[in-house]
C-alpha cells in the first residue's frame, strides 16, 4: 500500500516542471496517465542516450529518469475521438496536470472551465513561467528554466564574488515549480475531502523562484542593498565557504565563535581565535578579505582528504566538494536508495535518482520502467474506460493512436 | 475557509529547513504552534535586522519573513512540566515536525517511537543533513544548508565554466528539504486519512538535493561523463545562456532551430542561420566557443533594453538579468502578489515574500505577522489545554513559560 494509491492523476506534463510534479505523486503511489501526442513528449529527444539497441533505437535518458512509475498513452488530440478518449479519462480522474503555455490547453477544449464541466470536483494545476492569472503581456511570454532564473532574480545572487551571473547547475525554476505544484496539488486534494470542492492551482516557475530567495527580499526591503553573487561565502557567517586545499577544496561552515576557536586550533592557528580582527563572527565579516587570505595560505598546505582528518577528529562540521562521480558512490546516499535500478525494457538495468520520500510506512518508490510512447494506450482504454479491443484497433486505423514505440 | 486549516502542527524547528516547510503549511491555513526555548529559534538574532523599535529592540528580518502565521510558544523543555506541556500539545496534534539533529529529540524524550505513544496516529516529521535512518557515521554529522550544497554534488556543477564552485546564491539545501517535507506530510496525512496509521516521515538535505539533480546524474551513469560548471550555458542545447550587452546581460534561451532562424533575423546576422557551423543545434554545441564569441560581438553592441525591444517584436524568449530590486518591484510579480506586506508589532507594515500556491478557492495567504517570543503562550495553554490563569502564572514564576518578548 501507497500513500497516493487510490489517486488518479491524467498528466498533460512535456519535459520538466510537471513531470517532475507527477513522478513525485507517482513514487508515492499515485496512478499516472500521461497524455504524449503521437510524436511524444519532448524530452524523449534530449539526451543523454542510452546506446543503441538492437533495431538501432536509442532511448533517452532524460526521460527514462523523469517518467518511471508513470503509465504512457499517445492521443491525437486534434482529432474529436482521440478528445473524446480525454474526456472519458478525465471523468474518472483526481487530479489534471498541464505545463503548457497559458492557452494552449483553452485551444484544445481543456482549459479549466472546460474540464470542470465534464468532472465538476477535478483539481487542475498548471504550471507555466509567469502564472496564468497574470498581466496580459505576461500571460502567453515563452518560459524556460533559464527565464525564471534570469527573471526571478536567483542568477543575480548566484556565481563568483564580482565576476558573472551563474544558472545554478540544475533546472531549479522548473525543479521547485513541481514541487509547489504537488504541494498544491495535495492541499487541494485535502480541501476537497473535506468540501468535495475541486480547484484550479496556478502556479508560476517565477513566483517558484522568488519564493525560495530566503533573505534576498528582506536584505533589500529593510536595508536597501541589493544582494550580489558571494562565490560560496555566506553573507553574513565567515568563514562560511569553501577554500583550495592542495588538491582540491574543503567547505568550512564555521557557524559562531565556539566553531571558530575550535577551528582555529585545528588548523594550527591558535593566534587567530582572539585575535583583534577576527574574534567574533562580526569582526571577521567585516574584515572578511584579510581573513579569507589568511585562510587560503593555510588550507592549501594540505590535501582534502588530510583536512576531512582532521576536521572529523575536531568534530567540525566540514564538507568535501563532491562531484557527481562521488555522489553515485557514496556510501550514505546508497544507504538511502537514492541511486536506484529500475529494469528498463531493451536496456535491462538503468540507475535512476531514487525518491527522497522517505515514510516509514509508505515509502516513495521506483517499482516501474519509465513507459515506451503509448504502451498502456490498450490497458488504459480497455480497462479504464471500456473500449472493445476492436474499437481500439479501429482508432489505431485512424491514427488517433498509434502502436507502442 | 484554507485547504489546511483543520490541520494542527506542533513545530519544533529552527532556522531554515523545517520553518520554511510550516511556513508552507501554515500559509495554507494550517495552525502552526511554534515551541520556542526560552532563547527562542537562533534565527531571531539572524539579520537584516528593522531599525530598533522605542524600546531599542531589533526585530530580525529573517525570522519575521519565514514565521508569519504562527504562533510562538517558549517553554523550557528541561523542565518536568515543560515535557509535560508539549505532551499535551502532541496529544491534540496532527503533524510534529522537526530539524534538530538526530538525537537531540530521544535526548529530550521525544523521539517519534516516544511520540507515537502519547498519539498513535502522529505524522513525524524529521529534517536532518544525512538522514534519521543513515551510516552510524553519518547519523550525528552536523550539516548546513552549505554542506548539503557540496555533499551533493550540486556545487560541482554550479559556477563560471573552469572556475571556481559557486554555492547557489539561496540556501537550496534547506528549502529543497523544507519543500519535500511538506509533500511528505501531506501524502501521510492522506494516508492516515484512509487507514487511521501515522508514520515517520524523513528527510534529508543531501537526498533533497540529490533528487533535483536532474540529467546530471544520467550524464555520469550513461556517459561516464562528470558534469562540470558551465557559468549561465545549457550542456546541449545553444544559444542558451546569458551575453553581456552594452549596459548589462541578456538570456538567449534559443532552445531549437526554428528560433535560432527567428534569433539571427533579430539580430542582423542572417549569415549565421545556414552557416556550416552553426546550422543545427548539434553544430552549435560543437562549435560553441566560436559560436559565443561571435554572438559577444553582436550582444555588446546594444544596450539591454534595446535587445529586450527587438526580442519582443520578434517573439523570442529572453530574459533580462533582474536583480532583486527589479524584482521586488516588477509589476507581474507584484500583481501575482509575490512580495506582501503584513502588520507588524512595533514596526507597522513591512514587506515579506508572497505565497506560491494561488489555489483559486483557497490560494496561500499571508493573515497573520511572525509571533514575538511566548506572544502565545497564555493562549495556547489556556484555550488549547484547559491550563487556569494561576496556573499559567505559576508556569512563569517557575521559568518554564517567559512573558512574550
Amino acid at each position: 500500500m501507497k500513500a497516493l494509491d487510490d489517486i488518479r492523476v491524467i498528466d498533460l506534463s512535456h519535459v520538466l516542471a510537471a513531470p517532475f510534479c507527477t513522478m513525485m505523486l507517482a513514487d508515492m503511489g499515485a496512478e499516472v496517465i500521461k497524455i504524449e501526442p503521437p510524436s511524444g513528449d519532448d524530452s524523449r529527444e534530449f539526451g543523454p542516450f542510452f546506446e543503441p539497441d538492437e533495431k538501432g533505437d536509442e532511448q533517452s535518458g532524460y526521460f527514462v529518469s523523469l517518467n518511471r512509475n508513470k503509465k504512457s498513452t499517445s492521443i491525437n488530440l486534434k482529432t474529436e475521438e482521440g478528445k473524446e478518449i480525454l474526456r472519458k479519462l478525465i471523468a474518472g480522474a483526481d487530479v489534471v496536470v498541464e505545463n503548457f503555455r497559458p492557452n494552449t490547453m483553452k485551444k484544445l477544449g481543456f482549459s479549466y472551465e472546460e474540464i470542470k464541466e465534464i468532472k465538476s470536483d477535478i483539481i487542475y494545476c498548471s504550471i507555466c513561467g509567469f502564472g496564468h492569472d497574470a498581466l496580459p503581456e505576461y500571460a502567453t511570454k515563452p518560459a524556460y528554466d533559464m527565464v525564471a532564473q534570469a527573471y526571478s532574480g536567483l542568477m543575480s545572487i548566484t556565481g563568483p564574488k564580482g565576476g558573472p551571473p551563474c544558472r545554478v547547475g540544475t533546472s531549479v525554476g522548473d525543479i521547485v515549480a513541481g514541487h509547489q505544484a504537488a504541494i498544491g496539488i495535495l492541499s487541494a486534494l485535502w480541501h476537497r475531502e473535506k468540501t468535495g470542492e475541486g480547484q484550479h492551482v496556478d502556479i508560476s516557475m517565477v513566483d517558484g523562484l522568488v519564493s525560495i530567495l530566503e533573505n534576498a527580499i528582506s536584505r533589500y526591503t529593510i536595508k536597501g542593498e541589493v544582494p550580489e553573487p558571494l562565490g560560496t561565502a555566506h553573507p553574513n557567517i565567515a568563514p562560511f565557504q569553501s577554500f583550495p586545499t592542495k588538491d582540491d577544496y574543503i567547505i568550512t561552515p564555521i557557524g559562531n565563535d565556539g566553531l571558530w576557536e575550535k577551528f582555529c586550533e585545528a588548523i594550527g592557528k591558535e593566534e587567530l581565535v582572539d585575535h583583534p580582527k577576527f574574534k567574533d563572527n562580526r569582526l571577521r565579516c567585516e574584515n572578511l578579505d584579510e581573513l579569507v587570505s589568511r585562510l587560503e595560505e593555510v588550507m592549501k598546505t594540505k590535501t582534502t582528504e588530510e583536512w576531512i582528518e582532521i576536521f572529523e577528529e575536531s568534530g567540525l562540521p566540514y564538507s568535501p566538494l563532491n562531484r557527481i562521480d562521488d555522489v553515485v558512490d557514496d556510501d550514505n546516499i546508497n544507504y538511502r536508495n537514492m541511486i536506484e535500478e529500475v529494469e528498463q525494457p531493451d536496456l535491462g538495468k538503468v540507475e535512476v535518482t531514487g525518491s527522497p520520500f522517505k515514510l516509514s510506512k509508505t515509502p516513495g518508490e521506483v517499482e516501474t520502467h519509465a513507459p515506451k510512447l503509448g504502451e498502456h494506450n490498450e490497458e488504459v482504454l480497455t480497462e479504464l474506460l471500456d473500449y472493445s479491443q476492436q474499437e481500439v484497433e479501429k482508432l489505431k486505423e485512424n491514427e488517433v493512436l498509434n502502436e507502442p514505440k
